[in-house]
């Protein structure tokens, strides 16, 4: 199994097109959705006593949900606006409501899992929640900003008890205040984990380890919607491919970089999870197949 | 024959690690060099008698060097400095010296030339000087913000008359408007033009034609120095490497722009020129072959 912690939002997303007020978001949502298309995907998230019912059932169809606590109080909300060309977030309102004091526990069925999936919570609740598992054989985290310039001892440690580590590349820059991508992963890879992709947005992503590095572009696509989401659905296809694998190497890494590409593609191409309620895994391979046929060369 | 139009420049570069001064730079220098390691190079520009002997040498070790004149004057000068992560160049100043009544001429023994390419030049003077040539096969262009911002017409216009034309990123979203590199590149293939390669820096280069699109990562580096002459650099490879095949298929066209990404690595891992004259042919293989192995799924 793999189980994903994140969180699991009312999103208010406003782009030069068109707004949408309270639509289902957060990273576990999208990151738990798109892995569920590979392997069987557990939840470990809070939501309110608001969140809505048809919601709760989108994730049902598609996760375990041992690990969702539904509370008294609101769900987590997040409000924000993209610029003329999707390029650039502003966010407007962030309300923790019901995660502020949740402290999450790992079911005991989860306990088992060996893939966990540590989405961009606090990363000393990362930590504390990844020593609550057995002995997950893979074992991923993400983080942002906010808690690299207010907790970077944290998250220090958190990427070094982790296996492998997936960064937007502003982020992994600001980590160590180094511009180049190459130096970065270096020190990330020197602080225990195996491997590193680093997200880039419409420029795709790179993977490094210590014996290969990976870039690969994003899919284009001629209608972005709303990036919401795109790199927790990367780490989802990627991770999902490598679970259902079952096991680790080159290839196998590359492929599913790719299909983290795909994923990350899909998510951007309606607003929050509407597109993966549409697809298919036959989808997901079509496309895969389309984007290794002309990355080929 | 590849013939190359552009400037022959006298480069002052300041970066946060070293200023180097009056270096041998210009379009047609970086991309006349990086396309002669694929094929008969000839170069069409104008010097001040101010240009350093050992400059001369250089090129005309690499090129011939019928279509230069020199002039009296000084030499086209470009003096810029790069921020701290050599992302943003900002110009000091641009004095064009001899470049400013220059009225080219195709030597004779030029105009039977299969491929052209023009540089960044006034686009009025490229669309001039093409039709000095007899029929290439193929013509190649380049263009820059500044032309595009005040002789969009003339961009249009010398566009039309382009088999194709290579372009930056912000440059192609400035001239239509747009921010999709698709809807651009759709654009650009309806003025006339077989295909375009957007360029995008360290994020690499996607290719456009009719039925193919080919996004393809840039070269990881871990040191750059200067990224002066990448972009023409890069069309000097791919050029260079369409005119070694003397056809143009999909899978050719690939190849040249996986060549273009490998020759704007070398030009970004010295100063000016510098890295150029330090390899070989044997090298431009093996880093192509190397480049194709990682992008290989």
């Amino acid at each position: 199994m793999i189980v994903t912690f994140g969180t699991v939002a009312l999103d208010t997303t406003r782009t030069p097109f068109k707004t949408v007020e309270n639509i289902l978001g957060g990273t576990a949502t999208f990151n738990g959705i798109a892995s569920s298309f590979f392997y069987k995907t557990g939840l470990i998230a809070v939501v309110g006593n608001d969140f809505p019912e048809s919601y709760r059932k989108i994730l049902q169809e598609r996760m375990d949900l041992t690990g969702l606590t539904i509370t008294s109080g609101k769900t987590f909300s997040f409000d924000s606006k993209f610029d003329f060309d999707l390029s650039k977030r502003t966010a407007l309102k962030t309300e923790e409501n019901v995660i502020k004091n949740f402290e999450p526990k790992v079911p005991e069925e989860y306990k088992k899992a060996d893939f966990v999936y540590l989405g961009n919570n606090n990363p000393k609740q990362n930590t504390k929640i990844l020593e609550q598992f057995d002995n997950p054989k893979i074992t991923l985290c993400d983080t942002i900003e906010y808690w690299i310039q207010t907790a970077r001892d944290d998250v220090i440690k958190m990427i070094s008890s982790v296996k492998g580590i997936v960064l937007n590349d502003d982020e992994v820059k600001t980590l160590f205040k180094t511009p180049n991508l190459i130096k970065c992963a270096r020190k990330i890879l020197d602080l225990g984990p195996e491997f590193i992709v680093v997200k880039k947005g419409e420029h795709g992503s790179i993977f490094f380890s210590d014996d290969m590095i990976f870039p690969a572009p994003a899919y284009p696509l001629e209608d972005i919607v709303d990036p919401t989401g795109a790199g927790d659905s990367f780490a989802g296809g990627f991770f999902g491919h490598l679970a259902r694998k079952g096991k680790i190497d080159n290839k196998i890494l590359k492929e599913a970089v790719a299909y983290g590409n795909v994923m990350g593609s899909f998510a951007v191409e309606d607003f929050g999870i509407n597109k993966f309620l549409l697809i298919t895994k036959d989808d997901i391979e079509k496309r895969y197949k389309n984007y290794r046929e002309f990355s080929t060369f």
